[in-house]
Order: C-alpha cells, then sequence, then structure tokens
C-alpha cells in the first residue's frame, strides 16, 4: 500500500500477507475488512489468535495439538492404545478422525524427515514415539504419511528403527483413489495399484 | 474441524474463515499456521487487529480511512483542491496514487447505489460531497465508480444531483485496456472505444 495509507493499516496488511497463501492483494482485502467489522467482533478475533496460541499444546502422549495435558483421543478408553498412526501433522489426525473408522491412536511426528532442508530424526518427534514404545503394550505401527518422498523416507526411517524392537510396522495402501478414473491415473499409482492387487 | 480439535483452535478456525474468501480448509491452515509461530508473533498481530480497528477513522474530508482527523492527501497543500475524483471505496485511492499522475483529491462513497440491496443513496457518503461542493472551490468531479450497473447508476446520480449546482462532472473514459488485445475484447468495451475513438 502507498504511503498515504494509514500505518495501522499498513502493519495489518502486512501482518495478513505473512500468512501462508495469502498474497499482497488478498492482505489488503483482509484489512479493510477488518475495517468494516464490528469492534466486538475485531476484539473476539484477537483473543482468538492469542487464546489458541497460548492454551494449546502439544499432547504429552501423541504430540497432538490439545488443551489437555493429555488429548482426548489418548485419554480415551474405548480406543485401541496398542495401535499407533504415525502421521506427519494434527491435519492428518483430522483426516483420519472424519473417516470414523480407525479406532487406534495416534502419533504426530511433526514433521517429514528431509536431511536436505535440515530436517533430521532429532528435528520430529521421534523420541516421543520411542519412549511410548519402550513403555511396551505397542503392537502396531501404522506408517500414515504422505506417499512423497519424504512420507516415504520417513515412513522406511521408522520402519528400520523399531523393526529390531519386535513391533510390527505397516503402511498405508497405496492404490487407485475411490471414484478415481483409471485413465487419468499417474503411471505410479497404477503400478502400486496392479502391483498391490487382491483376490476376488 | 472434528470435535477432537481443541477448542481454541475451533474457535480460530471459525474466525479465519469469517473473513471474506477464505473457506474451511485455509482456515484450518492458517490457525495450524499460528501454531507454529512465536508467542511475541501472535501477539504483534492481535495488536495490528485492535490498533487498526481502533486507530483508523474516515477523513473527515475525504471518508478515506486514516489515522489523522485529515488524511494526508487532503492536507497536502501542493494538491488540487477543486478537483475531486469520487471512488467507491478507499481500494480505488490507492490504485489513484499508484499512478503517481493525479494530482487532485478524492472522495470515498464507501459503496455503490444499489437500490435492489437497499443501499440507496443515505446509505453511502453523499452528504459529506455535497458539504464539501456547497463550501465552494470545486471546478470539478470525476466520477471514477467501476463500469458496472452500479457503478454507473451512481455516476448518473451524482452528475444529475451536481450539475444543477454549475459543477462540471466528468466520468473515466472507456476504452481498449492498454496492452490488451483487440480480438479478446468484449463487444460492449470495443463499441465504446470505437464510439470514443480520439484524432489522431
Amino acid at each position: 500500500m502507498a504511503d498515504h495509507n494509514a500505518l495501522p493499516l499498513i502493519i495489518l496488511t502486512e501482518k495478513f500477507a505473512s500468512l501462508p497463501g495469502i498474497g499482497m492483494k488478498s492482505a489488503q482485502r483482509l484489512a479493510y475488512h477488518v475495517m468494516s467489522m464490528q469492534v466486538s467482533e475485531v476484539e473476539e478475533f484477537a483473543e482468538a489468535l492469542i487464546s489458541a496460541k497460548k492454551n494449546v499444546k502439544c499432547c504429552s502422549v501423541c504430540q497432538n495439538l490439545t488443551e489437555k495435558k493429555v488429548c482426548p483421543i489418548c485419554s480415551d478408553t474405548d480406543r485401541i492404545q496398542s495401535i499407533i498412526c504415525v502421521v506427519e501433522s494434527p491435519k492428518d489426525v483430522t483426516a483420519f478422525e472424519r473417516t470414523r473408522e480407525y479406532n487406534g491412536v495416534y502419533h504426530v511426528l511433526h514433521g517429514l524427515l528431509s536431511p536436505m532442508d535440515g530436517i533430521t530424526p532429532d528435528k520430529l518427534r521421534m523420541k516421543e514415539l520411542l519412549a511410548r514404545i519402550s513403555k511396551g503394550g505397542v503392537e502396531e505401527i501404522i506408517m500414515a504419511t504422505n506417499p512423497t518422498v519424504e512420507g516415504d523416507a520417513t515412513a522406511l526411517y521408522v520402519a528400520n528403527l523399531l523393526k529390531p524392537l519386535g513391533v510390527k510396522v505397516s503402511r498405508l495402501a497405496f492404490g487407485l483413489p475411490v471414484g478415481g478414473m483409471l485413465e487419468y491415473a499417474d503411471e505410479v499409482t497404477l503400478f502400486k495399484a496392479l502391483e498391490n492387487r487382491n483376490d476376488m
């Protein structure tokens, strides 16, 4: 914004623009929108920012974001605590919970291995995963990282680390997405679908 | 977000989703991004929201957003105070200022006439525009509203209102956008370009 603009408005625009996926144009539109909101609404927004940052921590068990010391999933006695689904981020937990089919627990790594970007195992919540396993009672680890180079590398790393400890490590199935069209599937997906074909 | 999520995080997601152009998916991504920010950064963001809302008001002369009672453009003695460019919103002022070619002043209507949506002249900053003109010294009003039904209607309304007062009212030129391709111009634009052709 040009220098004829009010400074607080320029600052707010820059704050919005610093968020991922928001460019200068959108940031400007959002800042102007804030001007048209009620003072009470803006205060609630500001409080929501502070409250989320201050009150939401990582669950001491699974590392997912929660307000409590132990998250509702880890403290749910109806869930099978011996199966741990290992995911990259809290978003992935939400995705699994939406299926309403998974009844085990989770472990959030908060990232994927990427030595090129300096993300080594000590940058992830690996220690916490090993601590959970060393306590005993864990029967299976489901590696549910994305089917990308980093996701595969992380899954392989965890598998190599845990297999000697006698824990079963599995990986999500790759194949055709349900409802997808065969003709639009990429070569690797189609090859995986062929390779992992099931008896009928 | 499902109910396994921390409440402050759900609230923050909803706040982001209430902003224009931000859906639930983006709102969730933004909320998680806030979690990864430093506490001080989040506090600065919250303060920027409050500060912009509380300290930015409408200029008492041109109704553009400003921190001062009279905005820097209206109080700039180098600018021609007798030419007023009438625009829909503060964003349009920024667009004109980017050209660095306009040396008059502005009047921000904060909307366009749209009787269907209940936006009648009393909902816009028309009174303030008439007050400026009645003080005398205004030679020309440039109607710079968008070339839409509402923009044209507003321009026509203002022109009919001001012409009896002996003020010259002009409208932005319509024609081919510079750098645009003739073959891609719509019929109305091309007709306007033909109608308003200039001698070479």
